[in-house]
């Protein structure tokens, strides 16, 4: 068989079934094995940004890779943004990069260009094909590398090794089990926690997507006198009313430092030593009051409910009674819109089993404050701050997840570097309710300005936030990518929308002005 | 002064009027500095691809780099794809990327990334701030590279060092000339032209861009006996009444190679040999005929007006009559719509001094092969092959040229990736019109798929070539993005609304249904 037959039957087997691609003609052969393979699907894209975004949700959701197929060095940058989310997200994706026959390479033709170079910074791993009867095991390679790191892995596959004759399909191995911490790290976190000062936990990556490790984390904390909070931009944050409640880190280094007061160690689980978005003048880069001492139980690539599990047996937590949960008390919001209307509208029409995709930017933090008073649901974060990832990110969610209700909270600015998503979620007629809120400005550029000093920007630096003249009309946009629209301006309107949305069947846009 | 005034006072006094802008956070100090430097003006663009693409736009019309402001490396990622076209124009532009304070950056921030290997690929020169006393100085070595280089040049300037005191504007250098070509080259090539065999001059590059050079290059292939011949996908070609036809390169290998039959010797003349686009099985990389002799002239670098004067004296070609030149005829095109009709309504209704910015993909080649019809124009085509170009070219040479008219020849498939651009045009009021070539098809996909072999794809790869489901609204997305909008189906209607659109001032769109 062909060098693309070989290589989509091996990703058949290993159990990819997606390909979200936005193909050129050096990936015809590989566009025409779609009709050889059955077991992969392809999902076109307008753009590669919605490509990439869209294989990042579907990894985090189903933690196996999908594929991106792209159109040599300019198509694979045009999905690096979301490659960047991604790697943050430590989501597994292999993309397929199309590239010129191997003997047309050196004639250096119009889109050549060095596609290694552009790769590196969004990969875990960077391979070539070598020919057509090694494409298959170096897909394998590519396979298992993304599984294995939980990185974006990027296989740059030559026109001819996809034409050429002699391949087969070839047996992934098995990814390896995440690394279990050793005795020694469990025993000393124990030693700490026992030691009859404040420790708080600090959640991420899996250990917030698994409801037994929250609980487990939980535990611990409540005998040993502490607390448990959540990593800020997590790639998935599971939430249901079995779940105990833990609070998000906040955005600015200053709410963050003030966070951790009164404790006197932190105790990663999973996540890093928090660390400021930017850098402000007078701020660290990691924002913790002097004396909290860090102790890291499992870095992002360790077995961190082995760990919790371990843990919890060597501080007798195990049997620990979970504490009574406080939930948040939302109530239906009336009149003109802000974020916390939009959040609580949200947590109010949201069904049972919903994906929250969250790249609300300015209004993204009045959702999580509330989120617990909702029903069981996982909310997908911005990771990486490369916007443009939400409606990405949704349309891949959406196709991992047929049977769920995906809902996108979207900043209006981040949501026009990808609306051609709008298109994919209409084409394949994906349940995905896009909620813009809609204030026609870089608001969180506003509020930069203003730590900044510069309360009163002159016209040059105010025209530089504004989104308003002309302003979006985000109804004629969706209807132009064939999604149903409608606008909201209060919150009986929002939640009147929401629940129409949420109950018809396809996607939905409602722009909730701000 | 902020290191972002001393930079920004510099450019200002170095010319450099425009800056394309999609800032952040680490870019604030230069927003804010754009009110303390009226010399630059900042546009802004919903994202990336916006930006890079009409500063290509700007730098080939007027020669001069404009700048861009991008967002650490996401942000400058979604730029590349236009930027590896402005590479292949050899258009000047400077990239400032804001990046985190210097301090800052070993913490691993979330938009922390390896923005040098992202930007070398594209760039001919890439450099850091170091302070802020040395910003402007930085700004000045990245401005000499651009116009020295002719490409893209990539500052990466970190936040402390703009909000930091103690710059001073510095003096920018003068750029070097272009190297002229020394005497016993062009002794050579006179040499061959005068051997009595048949020549062909290929010009590329600045001999396409200015008028005398045409007429010279032609004067010297009519005293030689030969022909001259235009390079394919150039950065800007000038076309009038007075300036001699000259024939553009085909695209596929097989029309190239037939295109140099009966030619002895292929003159380069800032052109490279010709390279087929893609690499086809049977095909070679530079299509033509065994024994066409290759010489270079110039290359893209030389100063090409030059060696071409040089040559016409050393050939006794200077006072050469100029050949009797056979201009096509136009008819006005009736009915139905196809490629060919789409062309010759904009040759008999665009106005004089208009800038034509052809991205018409499958459609692109009817328009150069009847333009010399025209009146006087310049026409900007896809250079690197990376698509999305051609709404941010043309906004980019709208801003450059605010008195001539702008006629965007724009394939739907391309036009989707950067399809914001028309927001930028509707809030700078740009005279652009936007023929959309709404074929609902990437139709050159289906035409690689018959050239491999496949005349009936299976149902996945021929969903892979359609845009039809469902149909782009052209008219919602282009009002969606405050761009007055109209639809013709027949050339009556597309030259009434070619007409309307040329007259009235600020954006158009027409969706010429195919």
């Amino acid at each position: 068989m062909k060098g693309s037959e070989g290589l989509l039957a091996t990703a058949a087997a290993a159990g990819v079934d997606i390909c979200f691609a936005n193909p050129g003609t050096t990936e015809i052969p590989l566009v025409e094995a779609f009709d050889q393979e059955s077991g992969v699907r392809a999902v076109l894209g307008l753009s590669e940004g919605v490509v990439t975004g869209a294989a990042d949700g579907y990894g985090r959701m189903t933690g196996r890779p999908a594929l991106t197929l792209l159109h040599l060095g300019p198509g694979f940058a045009n999905g690096i943004a979301n490659l960047h989310n991604a790697r943050r997200a430590r989501t597994p994706i292999i993309n397929l990069i199309g590239e010129h026959a191997s003997w047309h390479q050196s004639a250096d033709a119009p889109l050549n260009s060095d596609i290694e170079s552009l790769a590196r910074p969004v990969s875990g791993w960077v391979g070539r094909t070598t020919s057509a009867s090694t494409a298959a095991s170096e897909f394998a390679a590519a396979y298992l590398a993304a599984l294995r790191d939980r990185l974006p892995a990027t296989l740059i596959a030559a026109a001819d090794h996809m034409w050429g004759q002699g391949s087969m399909p070839v047996e992934v191995p098995a990814a390896p089990d995440r690394p279990q911490v050793d005795e020694q790290r469990v025993a000393e976190i124990a030693k700490v926690l026992s030691s009859g000062r404040r420790p708080v936990l600090l959640l991420g990556g899996q250990a917030l997507e698994n409801p037994e490790a929250i609980r487990t984390a939980v535990r611990i904390a409540a005998k040993a006198g502490g607390e448990v909070l959540a990593e800020r931009g997590s790639a998935r944050v599971e939430r249901a009313p079995g779940i105990p409640p833990v609070r998000m880190l906040p955005y600015f280094p200053e709410a963050m430092s003030a966070t951790f007061e009164g404790f006197s160690d932190l105790i990663l689980v999973g996540a890093r030593t928090p660390v400021s978005f930017f850098g402000y003048k007078g701020q660290p880069s990691h924002p913790l009051p002097d004396g909290v001492k860090v102790h890291e139980l499992a870095d992002a690539d360790a077995d961190a409910l082995h760990a919790l599990a371990a843990l919890a047996e060597a501080t007798d937590s195990a049997a620990e009674k979970l504490p009574k949960a406080k939930r948040p008390e939302v109530t239906a919001p009336t009149g003109a819109l802000d974020a916390d209307a939009i959040a609580a509208a949200i947590v109010l029409t949201q069904p049972e089993n919903a994906i929250i995709v969250n790249e609300g930017v300015s209004s993204s933090a009045a959702y999580p404050a509330i989120a617990d008073a909702a029903p069981a649901h996982c909310e997908l974060s911005q990771t990486g701050g490369a916007i443009g990832m939400g409606m990405p990110v949704a349309t891949g969610a959406a196709i991992a997840c047929p049977d769920r209700a995906v809902i996108n909270l979207q900043a209006d600015g981040s949501a026009a570097y990808t609306v051609q998503a709008l298109w994919t979620q209409a084409r394949e007629k994906l349940d995905v309710t896009t909620v813009i809120c809609s204030n026609s400005r870089y608001r969180i550029l506003d509020e930069e300005l203003r730590r900044a000093g510069i309360d009163d920007p002159g016209a040059a630096a105010a025209s530089m936030t504004s989104l308003a003249d002309p302003a979006l009309d985000w109804l004629q946009l969706a209807r132009g990518f064939g999604v149903d629209a409608t606008r909201a301006t209060t919150g009986e309107e929002l939640r009147t929308a929401l629940s129409r949305a949420v109950t018809e069947s396809g996607p939905h846009l409602i722009e909730a002005v701000l």
